[in-house]
C-alpha cells in the first residue's frame, strides 16, 4: 500500500445475501436517505472525518442487489420496520424508489436441497452476480452475507482443500452450508466477500484457498454491534489497569427474526463461541460466567443486554461493574454493512487480497491471516483501521 | 530518551502529602504486603508484563514519608481501613513494621495561617524533604499530593510568573493554596512532583516555570479511578462508531472523608470541571447532562457511580446505555499512587523534565505541555505509556 | 357510605386546569380512543375488574373543558406528542373530533396580575365552570389541576381562615397562587376539586374550610407515576422484612415542558418535599441520600429514574438494590387523570365530602383529614381503594 | 383462634435438616448473637413492633439440633462464613459456645441407600427427634428443612395416600426423597414441619394426610429472600395500575454450595417452577421471559439478580423497568428460619393444624389448603401475617 491511486468515480455493487432481512432492508433504505441528505450519517464510520481522505467510494455510488429465499417486497419489509421504530415513518415515501430498484435486483436464494449437486447451484449464483455487474457496469461487486445465522459446520475432509471441495461439489448436494456456498460463488465470480453473520461462511479452508488463488480480499465475521462492542471497549480497561476479572456474565434479550433463529441452541452456539473467545483473548483464561441469548418476541427489534463483571483490585478488594445496553438491532448493524462494503471495495482498489485484518474493528470474531494474533480491543482496532486507510501499512 | 541506562539499584523516596489519609495508608500498607509477596500485585500497572523491561524501580526500593496535618498513627488508620473492607484484616500484623517506619517519617503538614509569610513555610517543607533524602541516602524523592481536595484557586497576578510569586511569598501568608505550596517546596528541594488530587497544585504558571528552571519532571492531576476511568474507556466507542451522544448523566455516591470534602460545592467544583472536560474532548460539545457527587456517609469507602448515556444511531434511532460501578475508593487509588511514583522516578532517571504527558493514562485531567492536545481515550493513553517506557520516544 | 345508589346515566364534566398541556392532551385523546375501542384500557385503574361493580361513570360519559394560559390548538399539541412517541400517530385522525370539541371548551387561564383583585378573577373562573355545566347539562363538574408546577407558597395570615381570605381577595391581587385560585373558584362553583400537580392548590387551610362549608369532596396531590410509585411498592418490603435501609438515593432525568419547570430550584422544592416525606413515613427517619431531578431536554417525554438503596441485613450484612425506570411521562399520568375524575365523581354521587383519603393510591403526597395518618404503601392503598368502592366503609 | 393464652415460658426445639449448611450455621450463630444483644435484630420479622404482643417464643428460648450428612464442625463452618463476609469475624468468639452446644445435637443425616427400607430409616430419625425433646425438656420441636435442594419428585402411586405409603416404606428403600422422609419422621415424632427449601418435602399427599391425622401444623416452601421477594413486591404495582407486563426476564448469579446444587438442571427445575408460578398468579398468563440461575463460584455467598421488565402503558406506550439485587444469601435466609420457627411454634401453641397459610409471606411457593388460592403479593401477605398473630382469624 505505498501509493493511493485516485479512486474511480464509477459505481460499486453491494450484493446482500439475505437481502430482504431487517439489516439489509435498513441498509438499503438508509443509504438512500443519507445519500439524499434526508438523514445525517449517524452510525457510519466511513463518514467520520478520520476517513475524509481515504478515497472510500461515496454512498451514492453503491448499487444494491442480492439473494433471498423469501419474497416479501422490500417496501413491505420497510413498512414493518417503520412500525417497530427502526425506520422513521416519514422517510418511507422518499426511499421507496431506492427500495424498488434494489427489489428488482434480488434473485431467489439458495437452500440446501437433496439431489442438486452444489457445483450447479454455485454456478447459478455466480451467474446472478456476473449479470448484476454487467447490467450495471459496476467496477466491482462486494458480496455481504446478512442472511439468518447458520449453525457451526461439522468438519468434512472435502473442506480441507479446494481440489477436494470442488470434486465433492460436483456430485454432492450438501457439502457446504448455504452461507459457504454463497462465498464460493462470490469468489468464483471475482467478488470480494464478507460475512456479517456468525455463520461458517468463508472460514472453510478450501474457500480461503480459493480466495488466495483468485487474489481477492475478504473479511468477517459477525458484526460487532452491541454487547460485544461494549465488551471490547471495556475489557482492556480491566486488563491495562491490572484489575483481575473473576467473572463476566451476560444476558441478551431480543425479539425479531434474528432472535428467533438464535433461540435454537445450534445457532446460538455459533454466536456464543464468537462472543466468548474475544473475552478470553483480552482477559486471559479463567474468567467465569455464562452468556445467555433469550428470545423475547414482544421486544421486537429492541435488543437489551445486561452484563455483570466481578473483579478484584488491590489487596483482593472485591468490586463489580454492570452495564445495560438498549439498542435497535438493525439500526446498529445496517450502517456497518454500508461501511464494510465501502472499506472492502476500497481495499480491493488498493490491491489488497486475503483476509483484511484492518477491518477487525467491525467484527466479533475477526478473520485473520495464519500466524497473526487477533486484536480485539476496540480502540486499538480503530487505530489500525484509521492508519491503514490513511495510506500507511498496518 | 535516546538511551536506556541501567537503573540504579538504590532507593527512591516517596513523599506523600496527606500521608495519613486513606489512599496514602493503603498505598504504604499495600506496598509492604505486595513486596513481601503476601498479596499479588493486582491493580498495579507497573507490574504488568508490558513494563517488565522498562527499568522501573522495584517496589521494595521505595521508602515512604510525608506531610499531614493530622496525627492519627498509621497503624490506627490501617485498622479503620480494615474495618471498612479496604485492607484484609489478616495482613495488618505483617504490615505494621512498614507502617511504623513510614509513621516515623511523617512531618507536620502546612495549613494557610495568617501572619507567617509563605516563603518561610516553604523553606521548612523543603528542609523536611532534603532531610528525608539525606538520612535515607535516596537517589531521589518523588512528592505526591494525596491530601484532601482543595477548591479551585482564584487567579492572582503573582501566580503568573516565578519572580512575582517569590516576591509575594516573601511577605504574604496566603498567596498559594496549601497544595501549591507543597509543589513549590518540592521543586525547590529538587524533587519531581505529582498531583493525584484535583487541587490546583502545580498547575499555577509560576510553578510550572519553576519546574522548567529546575529541569524537573512533574505530572497530574486527579487520579482516574472510577466513573471517569469508565467514561474514557467507553466514550471513544461512541465517537469511533459515529454514534451521536445526546446526553451523559452521572451520579456518584460516596462516603469516607473524601466524600465529605467533595460535598462542599467549592471542592466539588474542582472535581466536576475535570470530569466534564474529558467528556467534551472525546465527544465534542453539546452533550447534555449533569454529574452529581453525593455524600452518603453510611456508604463508607464504597464508591458507587451510575451513568446514563442517551445516544442516537442510524436514522435517528434512540438508544441508551447505563452502567453502575461499585468500587472501593482507596483500593482503586493506592496502587496507582505506587505506579506513579515508579513511573515518574524512572522518567527522571531517563532525563525527562517538564509535564510528563505519557502518564495521562492515570489522570482525569492530564497536565500537558503548551500546544499539545490532551488524549483522554484510555486505551490510546495506555499505548502511549507502553511505548514511552519501551524506550521509544512518543 | 351505607347505601350504593344506582349511578345516574348522565354526563360528568372534567375541567382541566392546564388543558393544553401534555398530560391533559393525552388524557382527552386517550379517553376518546379507548371509549371508541381503538385502544385497550391499559393503564386505567377504573377499568380493572376490581371496580366492575363500583358504579363509576363510564368513560364515554365524560365531557372535557378547561383553562389554559396557552392557546396552541389541541390537535397541534397532539401532533407534537405523536412525534415524541406518546400518542400513536395512527390514532390522530380518529381523535381529532374529540380534541376539537374539547378545544372549544377551553377558556383563557388565569395568571397573577397586579391590579386585578383576586375576587374578580375567581368570579370569572367560576362563571366559566357554571356555564360549562349548564350548556352541557352535566350532573357535576370535576376540576383537575394539571397545570405547570408552582413553587411552595409562603404562609400568609389570610390563608388561615375563609373569612380572612375573602376579605383579602376583595382588594388584593396576589393573595393566592394561581393553582389555589382555581381551587377557590371550583369550590365556589360547586365542583369537586383535585390537584394532580405538586402545587399548593387546595392545601391552603382557608380553602379546605370552604370545601367543608360547601360539603364538597376533594383530593390530591401530585400524581404518583414513576420513581415514587416504585418507591411505595418497594419500601414496605424492606420495612416488613426488618431490613434497615441506610440510604436511598435517586436521580431523575427528564425533558419535556414539565422537566424544564422542575429545573427551577423553587419548583423542584415542591416535588422533592413530596418525594422525601413518603420515604420517611415508610422507613423511619435517618435514611441518608438525595433525590435529583435533572432537566435533559433531548430526552423529551421519556422519564428515566435510577434509585440506589443501601441496606443492612442480619448481623449487619451490607447489601444493595438498584432500579431503573424508563417511562413515558404523560402516558403514565393521563390515564390516572381520567381515573381520578371518575373515582371522585362517584364519591360525590355517594355523598362523600372533605378529603378523599381512599384516593391516596394515586398520589405522592396524599391529602388527609386532620388526625389521620397517611398510608403510603402502594398495595395497602390499593386495598383501601378497592374496599371503599366495593361499598364497605374504609 | 379466639383467645390468646399466655405463652409458656418453656423452651422450643429447632431441629434443622442440613444443620451444618450456610443457612443453618448463620441462623444458630446469629440467634446467639442477637439474644446476647451483640447484634441488633435486623432482618427478623418476629422482632418488629407489629408482633410485640403476639406471644412469640423469645429468641433465647430456642434450642438447636439437627441432621446433616456432613460432619464439618459448626465452628469451622462459621469461620468459613466469616471469611466470606456473612458473619462478622468479631462475633466468632462470642458465639462459639452456642455453636458447640448445637454441634453436640447434630445427628447423622439420611441419604437414600439401597437395601434399607425407609420405614427403618424414618424410625431412627424420629427417635433422634424424640430424644432431643426429652433430654432438653422442650415443650415442642419444630423441624425445618434447610438441606440442599432436591430435584422434583416423580409421582408414585404410594405417594397418594398414607396407607399405601407406609406399606411401601416397610419394604422399599427409595420411595420418598430424603427431604420427604425427614418430614415423615417429623410428623411421626409429633413435630411441626417446615420446608425452607424448594425440595418436594411435605408436599406429597400422603404426608399431608399424615399431618392431618396427627393434627400438626406445617408450612413451606422455599424461603423468599431475593429476586422473588422483590418480584412479589413489584408485580402487584403493575397489576393494580393496569399496566400490561409483556416480559419479565431474570438472571441470578450465585456461588456457594447452594449455587453449585442449583447448577444441576434437575434441581434448578424445582426452583424455577416455584419462581415462575408466582409471577403468573400475580400478572396473568402470557408474560414472556426466562429466569436463569448461573453458578459463578467466585461470587461466593453474594447473590446478584438482575430483572428486566418490559411493560405497556396507556395507548400502548412501551416502557421498561430493571432492578439489580445484591445480597448475601445466608444473611437473608437465616433470620427467616428463626422467624419461621417462632411463628410456627406459636401457631401450634394456639392450636393450629394443617397448612399455615398465614406464613405465605416467607415463601416463594406457599403451601395452602385445598381450594384456597395463593396470595403472592408481599404486602398483602404481611397484612395476613400481622392480623393472624394479632389474634384475629384470617
Ligand atoms: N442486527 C445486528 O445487530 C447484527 C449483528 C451482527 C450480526 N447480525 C447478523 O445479521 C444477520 C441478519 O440479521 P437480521 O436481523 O437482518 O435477520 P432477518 O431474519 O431479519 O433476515 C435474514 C434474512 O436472510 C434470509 N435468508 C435466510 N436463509 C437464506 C438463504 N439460505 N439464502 C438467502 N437468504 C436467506 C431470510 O429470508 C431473511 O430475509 C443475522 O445472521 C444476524 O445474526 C446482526
Ligand atoms: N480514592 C480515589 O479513588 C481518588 C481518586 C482520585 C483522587 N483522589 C484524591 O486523593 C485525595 C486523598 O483521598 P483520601 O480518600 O485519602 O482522603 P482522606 O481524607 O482520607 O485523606 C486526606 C489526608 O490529607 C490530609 N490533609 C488535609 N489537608 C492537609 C494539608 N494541608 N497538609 C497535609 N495533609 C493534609 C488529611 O489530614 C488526611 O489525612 C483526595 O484529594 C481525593 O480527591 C482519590
Ligand atoms: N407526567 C407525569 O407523570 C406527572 C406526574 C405527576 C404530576 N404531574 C404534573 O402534571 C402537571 C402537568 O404536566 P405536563 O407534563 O402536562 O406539563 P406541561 O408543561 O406540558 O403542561 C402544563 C400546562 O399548564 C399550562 N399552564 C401553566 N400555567 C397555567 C395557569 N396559570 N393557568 C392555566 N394553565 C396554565 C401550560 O400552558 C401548559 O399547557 C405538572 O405540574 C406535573 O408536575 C405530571
Ligand atoms: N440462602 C437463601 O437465600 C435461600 C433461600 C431459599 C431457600 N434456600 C435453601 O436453603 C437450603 C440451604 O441452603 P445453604 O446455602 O445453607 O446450602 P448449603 O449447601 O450450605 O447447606 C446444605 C446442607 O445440607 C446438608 N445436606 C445435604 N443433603 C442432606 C441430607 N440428605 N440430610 C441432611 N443434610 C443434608 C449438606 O451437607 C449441607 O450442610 C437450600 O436448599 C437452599 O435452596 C436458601
Ligand atoms: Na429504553
Ligand atoms: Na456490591
Amino acid at each position: 500500500m505505498t501509493s493511493t491511486p485516485t479512486p474511480p468515480a464509477d459505481r460499486i455493487g453491494v450484493w446482500l445475501i439475505g437481502a430482504r432481512g431487517s439489516v439489509a432492508t435498513t441498509a438499503i433504505a438508509g443509504a438512500a436517505a443519507v445519500a439524499a441528505r434526508l438523514a445525517p450519517p449517524t452510525g457510519m464510520v466511513a463518514e467520520l472525518t478520520d476517513f475524509a481522505d481515504s478515497g472510500l467510494p461515496a454512498l451514492d455510488r453503491l448499487v444494491f442487489g442480492g439473494h433471498d429465499t423469501d419474497d416479501t417486497p422490500l417496501t413491505k419489509r420497510a413498512e414493518q420496520l417503520a412500525g417497530t421504530g427502526i425506520l422513521p415513518p416519514a422517510l418511507l415515501a422518499a426511499v421507496t424508489p431506492a427500495l424498488d430498484a434494489a427489489d428488482g435486483e434480488i434473485r431467489p436464494g439458495y437452500r440446501t436441497a437433496p439431489g442438486l449437486p452444489q457445483a450447479a447451484a454455485a454456478a447459478r449464483l455466480a451467474t446472478d452476480l456476473a449479470s448484476f455487474r454487467d447490467r450495471h457496469r459496476l467496477s466491482q461487486v462486494v458480496v455481504i452475507n446478512v442472511a439468518s445465522t447458520e449453525p457451526p459446520v461439522h468438519p468434512h475432509p472435502a473442506h480441507r482443500d479446494l481440489a477436494a471441495l470442488e470434486a465433492a461439489m460436483a456430485t454432492e448436494a450438501g457439502i457446504l452450508p448455504a452461507g459457504s456456498l454463497y462465498a464460493y460463488a462470490a469468489l468464483r465470480a471475482d467478488c470480494a466477500h464478507l460475512d456479517f453473520t456468525p455463520s461458517p461462511g468463508i472460514r472453510i479452508p478450501a474457500l480461503r484457498e480459493l480466495a488466495d488463488v483468485q487474489g481477492l480480499p475478504y473479511a468477517g465475521s459477525d458484526g460487532k454491534t452491541g454487547e460485544t462492542l461494549v465488551r471490547t471497549a471495556l475489557a482492556p480497561m480491566f486488563a491495562h489497569r491490572a484489575l483481575r476479572v473473576r467473572s463476566w456474565s451476560g444476558t441478551n434479550l431480543l425479539g425479531g427474526a434474528d432472535g428467533a433463529t438464535l433461540a435454537s441452541p445450534d445457532a446460538a452456539a455459533s454466536k456464543n463461541a464468537s462472543k466468548r473467545s474475544g473475552l478470553e483473548a483480552m482477559l486471559g483464561a479463567g474468567v467465569e460466567g455464562l452468556t445467555h441469548i433469550d428470545y423475547v418476541p414482544s421486544m421486537g427489534e429492541m435488543k437489551t443486554a445486561w452484563d455483570h463483571i466481578a473483579f478484584e483490585g488491590f489487596l483482593g478488594a472485591a468490586m463489580t461493574m454492570q452495564f445495560t445496553w438498549q439498542g435497535w438491532d438493525s439500526a446498529l448493524a445496517a450502517p456497518l454493512v454500508l461501511d464494510l462494503a465501502r472499506f472492502l471495495a476500497r481495499a480491493r482498489q488498493l490491491g489488497a487480497a486475503g483476509p483484511q485484518e484492518q477491518l477487525g474493528f467491525f467484527f466479533k470474531d475477526p478473520l485473520r491471516a495464519g500466524g497473526s494474533t487477533t486484536e480485539h480491543r476496540l480502540i486499538a482496532q480503530f487505530e489500525v483501521l484509521r492508519s491503514w486507510y490513511a495510506g500507511g501499512p498496518q
